[in-house]
């Protein structure tokens, strides 16, 4: 089960945290751009090169004390193919270091084209014959807007290749609520979507208690999160919106279950610029990222219960 | 306005269709496989290579006849960044002979992760100081669960750069129902969406009366069509579901207005597949996807009003 490998990598390191890569150029040091472009001149391919040495520096530093990352697919795609080659590239290099890959794509469509993403992102593909690979997830984030048609593809390709998904259930953002928050009969529409994911991944469920089948659920709604780890005891909860969004340590914290397993809590910018916050040299942003991992790590793990930990 | 682009193309053309470009490889014909196969080996290069072909080929029998292609992003993502380079190409050369293009990606996130899709698919990319081009859609498939802060970032570029957006409103799929038919108050899901579209185009609208935010409305649920064709008067359709998935012309034909404007109707594997349905040579290949657009074109403006093609 994929989401026991991410829980069994959480528990090595004691950090239920992933990092976030969303790279802008402009959240990467100026001396990497500047060797890109003389390499490749002021194009994408020169823009993609930055990204990648910028992952691979932070993914050297973090590889031992963060579990897993996380990967943007839209900052990736915003430099054309050259970008989509970079954040194949940066998958590859992190599978290599040992961490788990989440793809945050929020993927959706139905039948033979949601399974040419499931495959495309977390199966193999047949290319004449012989398996390759498009891209490397682990998991890979959904939107359930389009109902069973749209996940069934996805569960086929977890099982098969043992892989995870994590649907969207209640967003981090401010408007989130305009759809999310409207009653259907007496429950809210994200409320009817956890169940949904309840439902799809019943036939999944690990030695840890959660099935394949995650959710996201921000952190910014910490009321939400507390109602719905009740209501899905074995949806595993990506949790986004911890820092530069506003969510703290004690509002991710109703994410968990009680012996501190059941979520993972995202920081992108937090981590990715933290030498830009640190203000220190630009040469030091690796080590930066790997002090404020650190202190995330120490921050969250401070006030959920550590059961699961100590065994 | 974006939309007005599309809808001259339609009047033109005298076809309010768009062929889907999804090219699995197995769709396409066996002498262009092995072409790749022989320049490129049993790889990804090769497979994009041959989906390359394949579209290029359809473009040149199509670019006279059909307004618009609508290349499926999961399809070229299965086949890795090599793919996703191969979707490039394909717009690239879709745009060259005269075709608007839509982008079939339903993506969805919020802020700057929407404005990096918004910039990437739609816009332009500033790359240390010059315009670069991710992608060149004219218009993009979009998924609202997320609410207005995934959409705005994309107004914001439809403005800028003259471009479009299509939103998922009701799908063409089986179980479609099962979130966007459930009732909030006194409107179900998928017309609180539609709701949505319409506030959201509010300052974008057109010469036809369109706005360039369109919605996606399957033709499988033709009586949906019709109440939604009344209650969004400045939302373009677009609408999958002709053919393979079982909507006949009398079904699409709920989308058009009564000057026979108002929506577009995607036919992808009817097109790709249509030497595998006739049976003829496949060298023919593209050939029978011309005749296919043709019949295609026949059948559905015989059933709608032709006023606005008379003018």
């Amino acid at each position: 089960m994929s989401m026991d490998r991410l829980i069994t990598k959480i528990l090595e390191t004691g950090n239920p945290t992933v990092a976030g890569l969303d790279p802008k150029l402009s959240y990467v040091p100026g001396f990497i751009r500047e060797e890109s472009v003389k390499k490749y001149g002021k194009t994408l391919e020169a823009a993609a090169d930055a990204l990648l040495t910028f992952n691979k520096a932070l993914i050297d530093e973090l590889c031992d004390i963060v579990p897993a990352v996380k990967p943007q697919c839209a900052y990736y795609e915003m430099y054309g193919w050259q970008g989509v080659k970079a954040l194949y590239e940066t998958m590859a290099y992190a599978r290599e270091k040992g961490m788990y890959v989440i793809t945050d794509g929020k993927r959706n469509d139905i039948g033979t084209t949601m399974e040419a993403y499931a495959i495309g992102h977390l199966g193999e593909t047949d290319v004449f014959g012989e398996t390759q690979y498009g891209f490397l997830g682990d998991c890979l984030t959904v939107n359930g807007y389009l109902g069973t048609d749209g996940i069934a593809p996805l569960l086929k390709v977890c099982e098969a290749c043992d892989k995870g998904i994590f649907v969207l259930v209640k967003t981090s953002n401010p408007s989130s609520g305009e759809l999310q928050d409207r009653m259907i009969g007496g429950q809210k529409v994200y409320e009817v979507m956890g169940g949904m994911c309840e439902t799809w991944g019943a036939e999944q469920i690990g030695k840890y208690g959660y099935s394949s089948v995650g959710a996201v659920v921000g952190a910014t709604y910490p009321e939400q999160l507390r109602e719905l780890r009740e209501k899905m005891p074995h949806t595993f909860f990506l949790v986004p919106g911890y820092g530069a969004q506003g969510g703290g340590a004690k509002d991710v914290s109703y994410a968990f279950d009680q012996n501190g397993l059941g979520a993972i809590v995202n920081s992108s910018r937090g981590i990715m610029c933290a030498y830009q916050k640190e203000g220190c040299d630009e040469r030091d942003f690796a080590k930066a990222a790997r002090r404020e991992a650190i202190r995330m790590k120490e921050d969250i793990t401070s006030v959920i219960p550590k059961i699961a930990w100590n065994k």
